[in-house]
């Protein structure tokens, strides 16, 4: 058995966010391919709690939450720092992580995921918000400085998954006008080759996303 | 100046949290009270994005969110670990204190704070859930081992405040039946000095939440 596995699915921007770390610190691994409408035994037991993806497997100990797991990647292996190494932007690199997790993402889901308007207009406000603090934070070529760091990889979403959903349920977030440094960041970050070799198919993920939404907009009917 | 400074309101779970490290850490700070019915201009000049309290202050930075405060605490002063040191275990306590915060107090906050009924029972079961997880993490006196640690600090409402809220809104999460080890967990917690000390005055808590579901309960009728 491989001593570093990763439990996931292809395409997931959660799974891809470890994927990165692991890219960026040079770490062999092996993936195991989940299948979410009929969940492994092994999923169900390394993540009993969430049951989700990822899940990362380091000697046999399982741990879960794509932050959680990508810090303990940074502070297992060396040769890359992926989190600041100084206290205080240390700290703030924790903060803007979970400031995409708490407050950016879940507007955008569920302003997307939604054929009900009033909805959709209250947590595009939200998302348009959140996405607003995050261009003023955008003081370089990534969030990290010259190099992709935690709070590039917390933000993946943006860069590739979003512009998709953008066009599968015409809405638009991320304008020309009000975003102009987060789209430029979208285009470095997904140019990197650590990032370009595993994205999923831009294609195959636009039509997963039109008949989701087309079987959401089905089921309101 | 003072060095280290805390805004905070007096009473509040998530200020004391912070307020717990600082003690566990021998630190001196002045407590800058704040009134969140007319912030102060301190406040949202350092906490722009969520206008919330706690906010920390270290040498004139700023920092928000209690747990991303006090790893920054536990990372910059020595002489306590609240964090465990070791990488996996470190992770391990990084998820649950994320646990307690994503997924035990949301629900416990909805299924009080409601005067529907539906909304009361299906949160309920929801928070049923996740104590449920933590009642069974729970192995030694402290989530931390024989000390207080980071998961004890993120778990504290459960161990003052919860009570409290139970008793004003009618409602019973933690019975002896079913969470016997996180209820001698809380007896112990809110008797260590550095936490008893700052505690609230349990009589003008609960007179708060009273008068606090009793406006909730007019405003629905």
């Amino acid at each position: 058995m491989a001593e570093v596995q990763l439990l996931g699915v292809r395409g997931s921007p959660f799974v891809q966010r470890v994927q990165y770390a692991l890219r960026l610190k040079g770490i062999e691994y092996s993936f195991i391919e989940d299948n979410l409408r009929n969940k492994s035994e092994l999923l169900l037991k390394y993540n009993p709690i969430h049951k989700k993806v990822p899940v990362f497997v380091h000697n046999g100990k399982p741990l879960s939450e794509s932050l959680v797991i990508i810090e303990y990647i940074d502070e297992t292996w060396g040769n890359y720092h992926i989190f600041p190494q100084h206290g205080y932007e240390k700290a703030l690199a924790r903060f803007w992580s979970k400031f995409i997790d708490d407050k950016i993402l879940p507007p955008i889901f569920k302003a997307a995921w939604t054929v009900n308007k009033e909805e959709r207009e209250k947590n595009t406000e939200e998302a348009l918000q959140g996405l607003q603090f995050l261009e003023n934070e955008l003081k370089n070529k990534f969030f990290g400085g010259e190099n992709i760091g935690i709070v590039d990889i917390a933000a993946s979403y943006l860069a590739f998954w979003l512009p998709a959903v953008e066009e599968a349920v015409g809405l638009k977030l991320l304008s020309d006008d009000k975003f102009p440094k987060l789209l430029k960041w979208s285009q470095e970050f997904i140019n990197q080759p650590i990032v370009k070799e595993i994205l999923p198919s831009r294609e195959g993920l636009l039509g997963f996303f039109k008949s989701r939404y087309a079987a959401i907009s089905a089921s309101a009917k």
